[in-house]
C-alpha cells in the first residue's frame, strides 16, 4: 500500500515512524528542499503537482491545511481516494466556515460573527478575539483588541476575519478522534492542551477533569465529525468554561495534542491516521499508564546538540523534528509515561527545557 | 549525528524507526537492491565498500555477522569509530572462537570442542550437536547427528564445525543488554525464547522463571559482554537445564529476542542500540507492562494482503518487514502487551496465524 502525503513536516515525518512497521509506503510533497519529512522519506517530490503525488498511492493525505480545494477537487474528480476529501477540508481550512457548518449542527462555541466591518467587531463587543480566517497557526492570526482603535489596524491588514467573544476560558481540552469512510469512529481520551501566548507547551493525558467533561467532550467531538464527514483523524480544540465545553478549533489530521500517543496510547494518532484513510480496523485508544505527559521543545537553539543531556533526564522519549533552529518554533516534543501526572509532567518538561534553552 | 550502518535488513530498517526520533540520521549498506531498509532510508549504498558507508559517519555499527573482520580492522585503523569493534565482533561472528573466547573466562556452555576430524565427534558422544562454526542463523547450520555415518556427511560438506553435546533444554532464555565504550551497562529483562526447528517464533518477557535464574542470566550476560568487550547490543542466548544456565550463542547487534521492546519497554532496543554506540546515556530497560508476548511472522504468503484482517485481532503491534514471501523466512512480527501472559501469547500468536497463512 502507497500513501500519499500532502507536507513534509513533523507530521509527515511522524508517520513515516508509524508507515514502516505497517509495510505502508510514504511519498511526501514537499514545497521546498529542508522539510524535516524529506530526510527520512525515501519517495518524496518537492514542488509537484498533487497529480504527481498520487500516482500510484491508494489514498492521498494531508499533514496541512495550506491547500487549494479547488485541486483536491479535481483530483477526486480524476478517481483518486482523497482523505479527508475536499468537502470535509472546506469545513476546517476556513475558521469562518467552520464555525458557519457548527452553527448548522447546533454545536456549542463562542459567540462570533464573519467580519466586513468594523460594524461586526462592535457587535461582538469588547474586549473582542479577531482571528485570520485562514493560514493561522501557533497564535499567528489572533488578535484579542481592546478597542477600536486596535480593531482598525488588524482590519486594515486585508485579511479574512471573524471575530469572536472574548471567553474566560478555565481550561484549553482537545479530543481526537479517527474516523473510516464507512463511518467507524475511535476517540481518545480528552486532554489537556497548556497553551502560553498562543502556542501549545504540555499536554496532558488523560485530562485532569470530571468524568462527566470527559464524557461530553468525546460526544461533541463525535458529533463534530460526522457533521464534517472526516476521514482520518480530527483534532477538537475546546474551551471549557465551568461544566460548559466550547469548540474553538478544528485540524483534520495528526496534531499536536495528540503526539503523547505514540508513547502513551495502545495505537499512535499516527499509525491511527493510516488505518483510518487506507479503511484498515481502527486501533485502541486506551491510555498506556495512568499518566501521560508531552512538553513541546520551541526554541532557536539546536536541540541535537543537547540530546545526551535531555537522555540523561531519566525515563523520557525525545523526539526531535531535524528542523533549523528559530525562536518559538516547534523543534520537537518529549513524552513520559507514568502513574502521577505532577512527576511525569515535570519530568517531560525538564527533559523539553534542556533542549530549548 | 550520523550512524552508519553495514546491513540493510529488517534490524536496520527498525534502527531507522528509533533514529528518526532522535533525529540520528542512517546510511544502510545493502548487498543487494531489494533489502527492506532501503525502501525506508534515503541515504543508502548498494554494494559499496565500508569506507564509502563510513564517510561522514560519526560511528559505524552491524545489523548482521556476515562482515570481513580484516576490512573492519582496516576501517579502524583508518580513525573510524567501529561499535562493536573488529575485535569485539571476532568473539561473536565465529562460534567456534566464541566457545574459546567464552571458556577462557569460564563461562557455563555445553561440552564444545572444535571439529578437525570425526574423533572430536566421537569425543563428544551421541548424539552430538555440530555447529558450523560461521554463517548459521534461524537452525541453518545446526544438525544433530546420531551416528558416524550422519556425522561424516555433515563433515564431507567441508565448512568449518564445532562439536557439541546434546544439552536436556528445559527452556532456552536470551538475555539483551547495551554497553557503552566507557562500561555503562543496561540489561534487559531476560526473556522466555520458544523455539521450533531451530526458529524463534515466540519471546515472552519477562520469562516465566524463577527470580533467583533471572539475576543469575543478568550477571552471566553482563560478565560475557565484559568479557567481549562488545558496544552496543548484545544479545546472549541461553539453555536453562534445572536451575543451571549455559550460554549458547552470541549477537552483538539488535535482535529477535529483543523486538518486543519497541513497544513493550521503556526503550527500545533499536533507539537502545543508538544510544549506546553514539555514547549517549543508556535508557531505562523496564517492562512496560506485566506481560509482553511476541509472535513471529514466518512463511510463503505476502502478509501485507492480510494486514486488515490481522489488525482486527483486537491490540496488537503488528510489524512487517517489506521482504518477499518464502516458506519459513521471517517477514515480521507482533507484539502484545497486557497483564496476563497466556492471554498475550494468544493475542499475539492469532494475528501473527493470520499474516503467515
Amino acid at each position: 500500500m502507497k500513501v500519499g502525503v500532502v507536507g513534509a513536516g513533523q507530521l509527515a515525518r511522524m508517520l513515516q515512524q508509524a508507515a514502516i512497521p505497517l509495510d505502508v509506503a510514504l511519498r511526501v510533497l514537499a514545497t521546498s528542499a529542508d522539510e524535516p519529512a524529506l530526510q527520512v522519506v525515501p519517495d518524496s517530490l518537492v514542488g509537484a503537482s498533487l497529480a504527481e503525488l498520487a500516482d500510484g498511492c491508494d489514498v492521498v493525505t494531508f499533514e496541512h491545511e495550506l491547500v487549494d480545494l479547488d485541486e483536491v477537487a479535481a483530483l477526486e474528480r480524476s478517481g483518486v481516494v482523497v482523505a479527508p476529501s475536499s468537502a470535509a477540508l472546506s469545513s476546517v481550512v476556513d475558521k469562518g466556515r467552520t464555525r458557519a457548518v457548527l452553527a448548522s449542527h447546533g454545536m456549542p462555541m463562542p459567540v462570533w460573527r464573519p467580519v466586513a466591518s468594523m460594524a461586526d467587531v462592535d457587535a461582538i463587543g469588547w474586549p473582542a478575539v479577531l482571528k485570520a480566517t485562514r493560514h493561522g497557526y501557533d497564535g499567528r492570526g489572533v488578535w484579542v483588541v481592546e478597542d477600536e482603535a486596535a480593531a482598525s489596524a488588524v482590519l486594515a491588514s486585508g485579511v479574512g476575519l471573524l471575530a469572536e467573544e472574548r471567553v474566560p476560558i478555565e481550561q484549553e481540552l482537545a479530543l481526537l478522534l479517527a474516523r473510516r469512510a464507512d463511518g467507524a469512529v475511535a476517540a481518545y481520551p480528552v486532554v489537556e492542551t497548556v497553551q502560553r501566548d498562543g502556542i501549545c507547551h504540555e499536554v496532558l493525558a488523560p485530562a485532569p477533569v470530571d468524568p462527566v467533561v470527559a464524557k461530553a467532550a468525546t460526544e461533541l467531538a463525535v458529533e463534530v465529525a460526522e457533521a464534517i464527514g472526516v476521514v482520518g483523524l480530527l483534532a477538537v480544540e475546546l474551551f471549557r468554561v465551568g461544566d460548559r465545553l466550547l469548540v474553538n478549533e478544528l485540524a483534520a489530521r495528526p496534531h499536536n495534542s495528540g503526539h503523547w500517543t505514540i508513547e502513551g496510547a495502545a495505537t499512535s494518532q499516527f499509525e491511527q491516521h493510516l488505518r483510518a484513510v487506507l479503511g484498515l480496523p481502527l486501533g485502541p485508544t486506551d491510555v498506556r499508564a495512568p499518566a501521560v505527559a508531552m512538553a513541546n521543545v520551541l526554541g532557536g537553539v539546536d536541540p541535537s546538540a543537547r540530546l545526551g543531556e535531555a537522555l540523561a533526564v531519566a525515563d523520557v522519549h525525545v523526539h526531535l523534528y531535524g528542523k533549523a533552529p528559530r525562536p518559538g518554533r516547534k523543534l520537537g516534543h518529549v513524552t513520559a509515561v507514568g502513574t502521577d501526572l505532577d512527576e511525569v509532567r515535570a519530568r517531560a518538561a525538564a527533559a523539553a527545557a534542556v533542549l530549548s534553552s
